[in-house]
């Protein structure tokens, strides 16, 4: 008989969206080996949970996230919450047995993030697992560009550039939302570390020492009234913006090979254009989020005068996860990296199948991150990843 | 208390599965004016329905869609079956009270067409809605282009230019499929049925004369063996292409504007890159279904100097349908469609907003394909759109 | 002792340019086998003729084609004036033993053309040469594309598609120039001509058969009081458009092709954007004018999840006339065509390399041409192309 | 009378060819102040020297460029030998009364470049004139977006971002040619340094500190035996190489804004892509060297939902330079900056239009070159920009 995982979600914002999106999918688009309970959403406020459960496919709503977690009917805890939560509720659930998947980022702080990685290394000895939840890794345009690269397609790599441009800040009157206080998080963690994520994913690579500089364009913003979205209404008080909002930072990995980062808001025109672009022995690729379902492939083996950089429209049954989805030529969106992430957690759980990201690459993520502060706050000299 | 809408689906193959997807999809996304039930997915062969209903999220599965149809807990009737049986079930449908969604091609001829239609303005005179699924038609950049013609952004339409371009025939070894037999579609009346369609709701015009060509550029292919998707392995044996694969034709609108179109299976590297292009007196716009997010627009009122093709990302705020999705800069993929039809049948069916298409626009998009085959057999002379 | 070839250039319109700075450069850029003087350039106004000889770097002016042609210290004849005048003029410096190059189109009608065919073959027993400026045969990137398919790179051709887009007559107050009045040139012959001889170019092949309209979108225009560039200013008056300013048409190709062609003045926001792209059975190449280094290539037998449409930039030294200019990287523009054309008209004469396109070759476009007017003149009956 | 600029140039390398373009090109092209000869071309060998006057278009050739900036029939002295001569002939050329372009770099050193800045300023009091050659400030789109930046039209600055991509020494086994040798260039003086003028232009900013990082990644290569172009054939031996082949660094402009800046020569895959991206409060622009007749513009003053990235065509008549070329849509190439340069010169030298860059503007990109490689030498540091 088919295994049954039941889920318990909690938090039900923008990622509790995109999150439910994912585990209402994946059972339908790919052959899971196990049946999905969407059992129980959890918000602090009861109301709103059930409204959220009701709209979002959940069966039932709570708002008391401790005893969910301890509920027999439990088997999954997805925590898509703010961060500030994230250690305490992972831990958590990591501990009375629960599988959990963690949005990123991982943790506020390196020595929280170090206490899930422990919690989550007792649970793996007893057969549960933890992932953190990049799931830009699993847009099939980025996972088959890991695929060309450890496989080699690209020889020795040469030189690893990744930008994640946004403009959502470039209006100087844009309101002060949490995200912009403290507690909440600048380019550098938020946009920054998928930008780490991926290119240490796609190279295999990981970043040993970093060189950066962070700036905030627009130091005072009005004070937000009333939230719509990513964004709202304001008055005409104005607060300190507590956090960056441009992070540039020059990388070197553990193969001497050098980086180059940029997280920004103030991109003006750029939506989300997360681009990335690995140079090598033998070919290049380069991606642009905003074309998701293109990867551009160079190969320097091919004939002289045939060389560029190819179009690859990754919609094709040989590439990862097509499998589920359209025929050639139909594009998936933003959110097929949700169901991805499900299936792939699922299988992890039922199938024993390698589950990434883990815990411990969500902390080294955020190593180099702090690494990338501290290299900020001391004239950008060169700042060995702890760890 | 809110209105329940009941649905079943008869068929269960790709577009099968497309329209799932947007059944279960839409309620999450939309502030739907009805709760949707999924109730019953209705195939030929019981084990096979039961199981897709399972797979694809409906209540129960069943054989026999003229029983369904006259279920009393049955509202809508969604018709996902090759073209041969739409008329029946259509017709069968609406008499039985039920709205329809029946997906395109509305009929194998026009006599089917013009019943099917007759049948939906009985029908309306009763309160019951009739849909037919061109889904591009609600891909945002598309909707917003024709917000922006029939707006008058581009003044005069002056030249309009569609290609829908596969290349999945280009094998000669490609199997001959029931889509290339007697009774199955060919180019003209799979895709450039799209074309047709689209470039009419576009420009807010209709098509009243043709001119065209077609052709079948491998008369013989290999006999399919068993089908996978929309291939399969095939054997020694050969049999009669009955359908164009490629399809050229200039049109005339009703204001006079020319139009030039293509539908082929043989454009070598294009997998689904269904393009437009609309020239106007003022400006004119460009789109292609490879970067369904993207919308090209020209502003010839621009300062000299400064004018050009702006490529508009269609997710923002401002855009149709994007109310329901994510934030700007976060891509959506070709279900999404589907997704949108339900909302404009659900809204139409419930709040009496008009709906679009209906039977009578999928007859005319009939009528101009016959219109197209008649002058193509006659040497491509200039041939009126009847009705 | 090297060969010196003295050129006279009759007319000094927007062509004269084009050819000076092709006979200027051609000399500096490659090692061609003879020394070029520009020894006069010819006009009908003896002043101005005068003014744009010192202007274009040619050694005298002169107004008085017919002795020019006569001239001993004449080698080369290259006619640049409006095409009512190519006939007499060719044939006079044929006869009198000038090698001739010719602007396009050829010839006003077939009986000029032929008898131009017949100079120049009567010519060509004497050893004179003449040659017909489509000089879009030679960008690198066009003359690459036929490199790879008349080398076999694309298999066995399955469709043609190439469209000649321009917007300068969408402002309906854009003045009635010479070219748009009687003995001018309308999209077909102009832009049209273009796309014919391209397309048969690259793929070999010859149009044996079209279907085609033609229209005038703006019948009546301001008539031009003061000519300014390809513009002017114009009065209140107006007068008839005696030329179409779109051409759309299929044609069949001696191997039963179907290409399909447009030829517009009315493609808002395309300003010289000649495009084409060629589908074959082992791949695909497409190109566009306004990205002119650039050639795209798609080749089916790549491994399958690598295919695309590859970015070729066309400036390496494997490129056809690349080894006359900068290194890898370094684009070439509009008028390098002109001083190709120069490079390999020098070889023909000097070194007897087979000349290409001939008169004859002119001729046949203009054959294609007159078919499409008949075709178009006859509810776009399919037409054989005439010769 | 029309005054006679006569022109000594010495070099006849790559550059040389460039620079005789544009001396042979301008006065046809542009309506010049002043007639313009090319008198003389100065190479070590006399017989290559001659060989290149009679090939270039230069009136003779000559081996001593000391005698020939002495010549009473020579106004302008045209340097374009490799950079480590720059310093003695300009100074020379100056002293002697003649006006002085000199091919970038400037100097080898912070020092030459001084005393050659304090050359021209004792020069210009006499009314010599002294010009550095950064010609891409002369590529159509750069000079307009220069245009669009100082106007207005981004409003604040908030963003610089600038790559000079080449891929010519990924492959390991490239040659060990004199540029990679003590006295050559790397990366960073040799393309860097474009990047650094052109972001300094366009902005009309100058970078006043900078942290960068450079890196050699292929530290020994094989011993150029014979030289072909930028490459050759190579033999078993290999030699040090002596410069950098990656830099990375970024920049705080006097008004405090970030830019980041790359050179590489290991691109993989980028031939010459120079890219650059401004991001401002009321928009942006992007630009890539591979696409140089286009620039992309983005205004965020445009109505909701049709903002975008326009890409513009830099072909209009409202554009800088177009006046001397070819109708819309025509595309220029690279070497065109090269006679804009020249006519901006004999403006300069003419009609006493200012003139840039001058060789003050060198001396300060040299100390940008310079203040990166201190930052590199001491672990990144932020280092101030000297003088």
């Amino acid at each position: 008989m088919t295994q049954r995982l039941r889920v318990a979600m909690i938090g039900h914002g923008f990622m509790g969206g995109t999150h439910s999106q994912g585990w209402r999918t994946a059972p339908r688009a790919f052959a899971l080996p196990a049946d999905v309970d969407m059992t129980v959403l959890v918000g602090r406020d009861p109301g709103k949970a059930a409204a959220a459960a009701e709209r979002l496919g959940w069966a039932e709503g709570g708002d008391d996230w401790r005893s969910v977690i301890e509920r027999d009917d439990i088997d999954i805890v997805d925590i898509t919450t703010p961060g500030d939560s994230h250690a305490e509720i992972a831990i958590a659930a990591l501990e009375a047995g629960k599988h959990v998947l963690c949005e990123k980022p991982l943790a506020r702080t390196i020595e929280e993030g170090e206490r899930m990685v422990e919690a989550a290394e007792r649970a793996a000895s007893r057969g549960v697992r933890a992932m953190i939840g990049f799931t830009y890794r699993r847009v099939p345009a980025a996972t088959y560009a890991r695929d060309l690269v450890v496989g080699g397609a690209l020889g020795t790599i040469r030189q690893v550039r990744a930008q994640y441009l946004q403009d959502w800040l470039v209006d100087p009157q844009a309101p002060l939302t949490w995200r912009l206080q403290e507690g909440g998080s600048g380019a550098l963690t938020d946009t920054g570390a998928h930008a780490i994520d991926l290119m240490q994913f796609v190279t295999g690579r990981r970043l040993e020492q970093v060189s950066g500089v962070l700036d905030t364009l627009v130091p005072e913003r009005p004070v937000l009234l009333e939230r719509d979205g990513l964004g709202g209404t304001v008055g005409e008080e104005t607060g300190r913006v507590a956090v960056d909002d441009v992070a540039l930072f020059h990388g070197r990995f553990d193969d001497g090979v050098l980086g180059s980062f940029e997280a920004t808001r103030f991109a003006t025109g750029r939506k989300n254009s997360f681009r990335f672009e690995i140079s090598g022995e033998l070919g290049a690729i380069a991606f642009d989020l905003e074309r998701m379902n293109e990867l551009q492939v160079y190969d320097r083996t091919a004939p002289a005068g045939r060389q560029g950089f190819t179009r690859v429209v990754v919609t094709e049954p040989e590439h990862p996860y097509l499998e589920g989805w359209w025929p050639t030529g139909h594009m998936l969106g933003y959110e097929h990296g949700f169901s991805h992430q499900v299936k792939d957690l699922v299988e992890a759980i039922v199938d024993g199948v390698p589950l990434h990201p883990g815990f411990a690459e969500g902390l080294q993520v955020q190593r180099v991150l702090d690494a990338v502060q501290r290299s900020a706050a001391a004239s950008s000299v060169w700042t060995p990843v702890g760890g």
